[in-house]
């Protein structure tokens, strides 16, 4: 007999030998007939692998990121072998599952696929699957596995056989498909009833451009036929709401060759939205006692030496920017702390004077390889909303309850309602990879669990996941289409204070090191403006858009009145403009539709003499004629609907 | 007879050998007795030099510069006589005047002198003054003059004379005194009634480390003792109005070694001072139709390349940027100009959508050398308040007016109501020193002057002073201190529409090139605030300061209704604080003059009772105590006296 304990404790007895599905059964049959992987003592098992020791058993099904892996790296073996079916002569490289779905490196020979091959290659791929093939995985030797390579001609398998041990191999069949694997797969093609070859590109063997280009083919793979069918609406959706695409047609930022790669230039439009979200961090930040500094973009190496920061990455950076005339090096800023620590040190502070919490918009650079920029996600130069917070330790469970309230205002006036949170603190059997006194640690793992309860917060726990310098708590939030982004994080630091030597005087009258807090709610401004268009569809929070509606005549004998309407939506501290450009009323609609002008005013001959003004919504709706004075009611009511208090 | 033309266009006719003051007593004696230097056909000469030849002559007094010039220069030779006197055996270098006196570079030998010297080095200089010696040159030959300077065995001066020719040397007399000298001096030592050594420093015999340390002496003189009483008391007022000593003590900024020289770092106090003069900016910006945008803080190198920067200064500025694994260079921006060309860019406008007025905040650096850098006036990163106009040429007067208008609100609210104008124009009979077409630049000339008259401004017009890209206005503003600070210039650009090829399409179809304006009232937000603590000594105007008052609870008995108060302030949109500290109300008081904070409001027993706060102004000023309502009647009328409206 073995003990096998599940993921609650609970410890299952059964005859060595016993498969994972066995054990599922014993469970409940309804578990076991929904269990497609597992994970035995962190090795990654199939559902046919037979058990011969004690140990810890995790079953996976279809809802957990685990059991997606399977089914995916399940139907690339199916789609493998329907590609050889079709295209005899193809060589297979490899098939790994990925965020969402797979692909399959193949090398096409002289062949080609594109788009119009899809549906072929999907409907034999189906085909395959429909025949309920168990995947059965075996141990064979190194010389069997070159042989059946060398036999096929393939030189990529032979390769990547070349390098494992004898002992090490292992093949997955399939129906007649048989490919070189590791394992991981789900027990049966037959549950997979979905398939959709999503595109395919050009990837270089083993990532590396002096190798063959061969074809990567994307795929995804779902269990019911409606969900593909989800999935397929909601790639059409982020299709459309691809920050990049409604970037441009929002006239909110560009790129410019001659300036640079991931550099963006905000545009007028794009630049009012910004300085709106920071008016409203700064405003809630002033409430909660933080204070302004402004630094420079660069410092002297010195700096980042004693920071720490230059010898972990500073042979990735950005290099030194050397003076014509002096022996000085600079650095391009890659983060704000080390400038907040200098002008902590510019005062001698008392335990009464903390916390000192610092903020500042601060532009930070940081290289990446052009070929991983993307849109405002990824990008080269980009302004954080960063602050930092130095209090007592005995400050620190308030101090993370404050940020944690000033997240929550955040996310929630913002229309995010979709999170849980992460506390990452230390892996206890690894005390040597972390900086700080045991009892610091134990203090602020403590204040920051302790404020999450408080906070009412819907967390894990995660131990290990503690940078060496201190613990956090991470924010992970669901968009509009219910992808993840990890944002808000909170982060205690014990290694910055002692590298900078900050000091306070305590109520003992001696020196002690204060505590440093990182956060930043949005994370930077042009990642949350990037998640705020894809989240919204380019529809931002009335209280937030720069231009909330939009007055237009029906023609040039309604200007005055459309001017008089514009200066009592402004003393309703309404921000509206008028279109009085020499159109009609059709066309300026449809383009304030397009430009997403939450209201459209249209003001003719019956508003002016009534003194009101027809109010259309973004969308369609129509609210008919009414006064300005109903109107802004209108706008205050989901202004206040939306916009939390803080 | 030769004819003399005078500044005013008028011609006298004198015998040839006249002298200068020989024709300024042909104008009138009174003006004869005044003259103390002149310029001969843009040669500096002596009131005694004699005219030979047809010419232009202008006469200076003490109230021109050149008149100082003459005046300091020539007081330069009395003290160095003085110095040979009380220190027999120096060896003197060389003794110009500057911007505020002059100094004269001595080789001391083995002798030092310092402050305690002062007083008999003026005595003994004023002594030969007393003298009435008049200043007399006369041309020597090189061998002449080599050999007296030979015998007195000083190189410094023998090394001046043999980089100079035959016919190229003179000396100039006075009293028992000679000195290699160009000319240039008043007629007599008599006129100089005052004179101050005002400080000694070393300095390197021409400027070169590698030479000998000499001792220059400073000092200033006057024709009247009040004259040097005044600017002794005005030195005095620098020093305590220095914006580095106010700067430290109101806590405003701080330089930090470790980030590096010239790099101000904002403290909360200063950064919340600096936000408001942007806000002020922005508001009145927002008004005047302009767009803020946001752009990097570097830019590739092929940017500059293509704007012209990077041939003119690239060598001397901060040196490119790499990266690790890419062949890029970037540079620091060192303005923020190409980029907003670039944004321009972007679209393809039509001559209805402009002017576009691209306003932002840029932070930008170049590269001064260590020792050429002082406070937050002269520093390696500064933020320009910029702004570019790109407009039609018909276009321009109507900008230009706008621009005056904003500048002179900026400079009215912010207390400088002194201040002239200097319009800059080409020279025109250096046709070749230009850019764009002869039609563009009369066509831009006059739009300024236009603008310059129709906005009443007291104005220059400066032929030659235009950068070769186009015509300019700057104001010249004198602060508290009567000095004179350049401020707000509007630059008209030919030449970055051109090598960034901008087009506009006109009313006729075709493209056409725009007309970029560059201006920045405040110059930027270090030098400005700069300037605001030497103008105002750190009392900054009520509407602009961050902290307006300072509540003061006599006890802790008082501190709820100080916050009720301050709430009540709050509603007045008065920004105040509560000094709760416990400490007395005297020692509150004090720390809030030091502070600069304009209003003290003290709260004890009788003001609670009468629900009122007993006001006292900064300075000592008692207002007595009346009510918040009162308080803010008392603000609003100070703040809509000094804060124009726009």
């Amino acid at each position: 007999m073995i003990n096998i304990t599940l993921p609650d404790g609970a410890v299952k007895q059964v005859p060595s030998g016993t498969s994972v599905l066995a054990v599922a059964k014993t469970i409940s049959e309804g578990l076991a007939r929904n269990i497609i992987s597992a994970k035995f003592n962190d090795t990654t098992v199939e559902t046919s692998t037979t058990l011969n020791t004690d140990g810890s058993l995790t079953l996976y099904t279809w809802n957990n990121d685990e059991g997606k892996k399977a089914f995916w790296h399940s139907t690339s073996h199916v789609v493998a072998q329907a590609l050889e079916e079709l295209y005899p002569g193809i060589k297979l490289t490899i098939g790994p599952a990925i965020e969402n779905g797979f692909y399959y490196d193949v090398d096409f020979g002289n062949h080609s696929i594109s788009e119009k091959d899809f549906p072929a290659i999907e409907k034999k791929a189906l085909e395959i699957a429909r025949g309920k093939h168990d995947f059965t995985m075996r141990e064979v030797s190194k010389s069997d596995a070159l042989s059946l390579y060398k036999k096929q001609n393939n030189p990529y398998k032979v390769e990547l056989i070349e390098n494992l041990k004898d002992g090490e191999i292992t093949f997955c069949d399939h129906s007649t498909f048989t490919d070189l694997c590791r394992g991981g797969h789900i027990p049966n093609t037959g549950i997979i009833k979905a398939i959709k070859i999503l595109s395919v590109a050009g990837a270089y063997w083993r990532g590396d451009e002096n190798n063959k280009q061969l074809t990567r083919v994307y795929g995804i793979s779902f269990p019911k036929q409606k969900e593909l069918t989800a999935y397929l609406e909601l790639l059409e959706e982020a299709k459309k709401r691809d920050h990049r695409k409604l970037g441009r047609e929002l006239e909110l930022f560009t790129f410019s060759q001659k300036v640079g790669q991931g550099l963006p230039l905000w545009l007028p439009k794009g630049a009012a939205l910004r300085e709106r979200l920071e008016d409203f961090l700064k405003k809630a930040q002033k409430k909660a006692g933080y204070e302004m500094v402004v630094t420079p973009h660069i410092g002297q190496k010195e700096l980042y030496v004693t920071s720490g920061h230059y010898a972990k990455y500073g042979e990735d950076s950005f290099q030194p920017i050397k003076t014509p005339k002096e022996d000085e090096e600079f650095l391009l800023k890659p983060m704000n702390c080390p400038h907040h620590c200098e002008i902590y040190n510019t005062s001698p502070f008392s335990y009464k004077d903390l916390p000192k919490r610092y903020a500042e918009f601060g532009t930070v650079y940081r290289y990446e390889q052009s070929g991983e920029l993307h849109g405002l996600t990824r990008v080269r130069g980009f302004t954080q909303d960063d602050a930092h917070i130095f209090c007592t330790p005995d400050q620190l469970n308030d101090e993370f309850k404050n940020v944690i309230d000033l997240s929550l205002y955040v996310l929630g006036s913002l229309g995010f309602e979709n999170f849980t949170a992460q506390v990452s603190v230390r892996d206890l059997n690894k005390p040597e990879k972390y900086i700080g006194s045991v009892e610091n640690w134990e203090k602020a793992e403590q204040a920051i669990i302790n404020a999450a309860e408080q906070k009412g917060l819907n967390f894990v726990v995660e131990p290990g996941e503690a940078a060496f310098y201190g613990p956090k708590l991470d924010f992970m939030v669901k968009d509009a289409l219910g992808r993840n982004w990890q944002l808000g994080t909170i982060q205690v630091d014990y290694n910055l204070p002692e590298r900078f030597d900050l000091t306070y005087k305590g109520s003992d009258n001696e020196l002690h090191r204060p505590v440093m807090i990182h956060r930043a709610p949005f994370g930077s401004m042009e990642r949350f403006v990037a998640l705020l268009l894809e989240h919204t569809g380019g529809n931002f929070p009335l209280w937030l858009i720069p231009q909330q509606a939009i007055v237009l005549p029906v023609s040039e004998k309604h200007e005055k009145y459309a001017e008089k309407v514009l200066k009592s939506l402004e003393n309703h501290e309404i921000r509206a403009l008028i279109d009085n450009r020499n159109e009609t009323v059709g066309k300026k609609i449809r383009e304030a539709e397009l430009n997403k002008i939450p209201f459209m005013l249209v003001v003719g001959e019956q508003e002016e003499e009534a003194n009101t003004i027809a109010v259309r919504r973004h969308g369609g709706e129509d609210f008919g004629s009414i006064t300005v004075n109903a109107f802004s009611d209108l706008i205050s009511k989901e202004i206040s609907s939306t916009l939390k208090s803080f």
